[in-house]
């Protein structure tokens, strides 16, 4: 726990002591025929991956953060990030942790293969926002590296032209190693922050492929064409290491960027299902004339993840509360459509509140009661993914982290 | 629940009320454009895929009995299949449940998306063998059949030579959609039931490969290399779907060949870590040879889950026994070996008692005391799982299925 975190899971709502695991940072095993790797819970990602790069292997989710981020963090978030949409999320690259219980007992959860007998409690502690134990060492499983990596971005007029051709793209069967969509607020954002020498659209998308040689360049065309057919004003596809990396830089460097633009900014966090992205989109661009906030949207389109940068003045009376409102609004709109309160950022604080939008009262009972399993004493983060905090005697009311705060965490990324 | 289940998940070890859900049948809705479809539990397996097929898309995870298993048995057992390799097993095509608790309540684990927010309760009921609840609703991910599909099968003078190509296979960063090994007992026995026309060899490798159709057959031509660069005899290459068809019925159906070669047989299930593979293999033979009990192996070579067939006579006093203790003694060789338990078939009643082999006392601990949650009557398939069921006041003892149980079991498969 570096402190690092975009969503402010280390944050210590209710007060207490804070735990920091970052100098437990050593890698402790290197299996490369077996294709896993051991480390304590303060590596960064990033490490993990320059750890086994030499033989040719790296570690997949690869949050924007993954350089600061450490594994630990990734492991309390079940952290995402661009390439997610074809190889999945941490907990699909985890095989088994090593914890503390609140209660001081030892426990190994998951193993070193991919299936374990029993109850599957790794899946429960990954992605659990730090409620239910303090994971001390975590073994991962690391990928081959592609063998091939082809990276384009198309500039189009509209969000439903974009949007289409993420949609045309998917049905083809393609799955892209990532699909991401950034609209001219942040397209701006990213320009003035890190001068990417982004197309001045009004929706860029960015699409990366990966897999054998062949492979690759043979459904690269099919992408490409497909952009084309669907209006792309221009197409520029990556033809070196460097100007990949530059397309990336733009794309990562979008939260913090907005800074560029905007006072103060609240980041959001929803799921839509793929099929009703223009919907929501369109919704959103609405809410944004209506409110008077400019709104960014960064998001990886592949899996529906929203990622809405909500612009404000903290000095302007009343506007950081009408940024939690459309915050609040949006995700409404995510539910409504199907779709869910977090995509990666976890609920935290913040969006305990709305957990009975998604879940019946026997659902967050049932969560309650694996949670009371872990944690009788309701010690390990108090206050957090829970919407009835009171039902634990853990804090005296709700609470709800100022956008402010959110903004000055992400500045840090 | 058809009572067709292999690991013998449906037999009520301590008495009790078996509730058949057989005839909850029903699909319930089919989402081709958010590849989702939702059934109740009774669906065949195969029947999710038939509903899918028109439109292009099948439902990945395939155990050898997809034609009879229903997709809430595989939920229980989190069942794999020889695309597991690549696809992953059951609980990682599972999106969301609809389940009743022992106490009544019905709850929603998981969702439609495929991250969704709270401690992650999907994960844990997938594979719980019953023990948790009883699940009403599933919704799975479809996959787009992939372009091409490629298969050969390859002979060889010896489980090292075929051994050495699989790991020569995995290192080169393929990932092939299946790769399984027969040997000469299990080759034997497939071609007296099924006449798959498989050579007379030590060993037969069937390696398969799916994908974009360029990809296909770039890689199959490095798979057919590394097969020739090992020795291997002969290579066939299946040319039409009823080729392919074939040297899969030889494969599936060699757990119920196994009765062609011998009147009784006991079925093991353990994982060792892909490059302990030979050594423990090597290990199985010198055991066969002491034990004086025939042992076929049929496995999923890719990911080190093997399935060794014990044969014995039921009708020679002391072999069942010995069936059994041989049994248990491979199971040690994979706990050596850094393995686990169980790939896909789960603990049941026969394995509890070797938990304690894999998990500390205080990791069994929680797993009781999360099971309790959910159960906390021990209502729920009572004796499974757990090696400890005298603490729940459960069963009066411990309990060990007969092997001519579970031969009689695994003939109806």
């Amino acid at each position: 726990m570096h402190g690092t975190g975009l969503s402010g899971g280390a944050l210590p709502v209710a007060g207490g002591l804070v735990i920091s695991l970052a100098r437990l940072n050593r890698i402790l095993d290197v299996d490369i025929a077996n294709q896993r790797v051991t480390v304590e819970p303060g590596v960064t990602n990033l490490d993990i991956t320059k750890a086994v790069a030499p033989y040719g292997f790296y570690y997949a989710p690869d949050p924007s953060s993954q350089q600061v981020c450490s594994i630990g963090g990734n492991v309390a978030e079940n952290s995402g990030g661009a390439h997610c949409l074809k190889y999945g999320f941490t907990v699909h690259h985890v095989l088994g942790v090593e914890a503390v219980l609140p209660g001081g007992e030892l426990v190994h959860l998951g193993g070193s293969l991919v299936d374990t007998p029993g109850p599957d409690l790794l899946g429960l502690v990954v992605g659990s926002e730090g409620t239910l134990a303090v994971v001390t060492k975590v073994t991962v499983r690391i990928l081959r590296r592609p063998e091939a990596v082809q990276t384009l971005l198309a500039a189009f007029d509209s969000i439903d032209a974009g949007g289409a051709s993420v949609s045309d793209i998917i049905s083809a069967g393609i799955i892209p190693a990532a699909v991401e969509m950034m609209d001219s607020l942040a397209i701006r954002a990213a320009e003035a922050a890190v001068h990417p020498n982004f197309p001045d659209a009004d929706t860029v998308l960015i699409v990366e492929l990966d897999g054998p040689t062949a492979e690759v360049r043979a459904l690269f065309d099919r992408v490409e064409g497909i952009c084309k057919a669907h209006g792309a004003t221009t197409i520029e596809v990556a033809q070196t290491d460097e100007q990949r990396a530059r397309i990336w830089r733009g794309r990562k460097a979008a939260f913090a960027a907005m800074g560029r633009v905007s006072p103060n900014y609240y980041v959001q966090d929803g799921v839509v299902p793929r099929t009703r992205l223009p919907e929501v989109l369109n919704r959103i661009r609405a809410l944004e004339a209506r409110s008077g906030l400019r709104i960014g949207n960064v998001f990886h389109a592949g899996d529906g993840n929203l990622h809405p940068l909500i612009c404000y003045d903290e000095r302007v009376a009343g506007q950081a509360d009408a940024a939690v409102d459309v915050a609040a609004e949006i995700l409404s709109y995510c539910i409504e459509a199907g779709g869910s309160l977090t995509g990666e950022h976890g609920i935290g604080a913040d969006k305990s509140q709305y957990m009975p939008k998604m879940f019946t009262e026997a659902d967050l009972a049932l969560m309650q009661r694996v949670r009371a399993v872990f944690d009788p004493g309701g010690i390990c983060n108090p206050g957090k993914v829970f919407p009835t905090p009171r039902l634990c005697g853990e804090v005296p009311g709700p609470y709800r982290q100022h956008p402010a705060e959110a903004a000055g965490l992400a500045d840090r990324m």
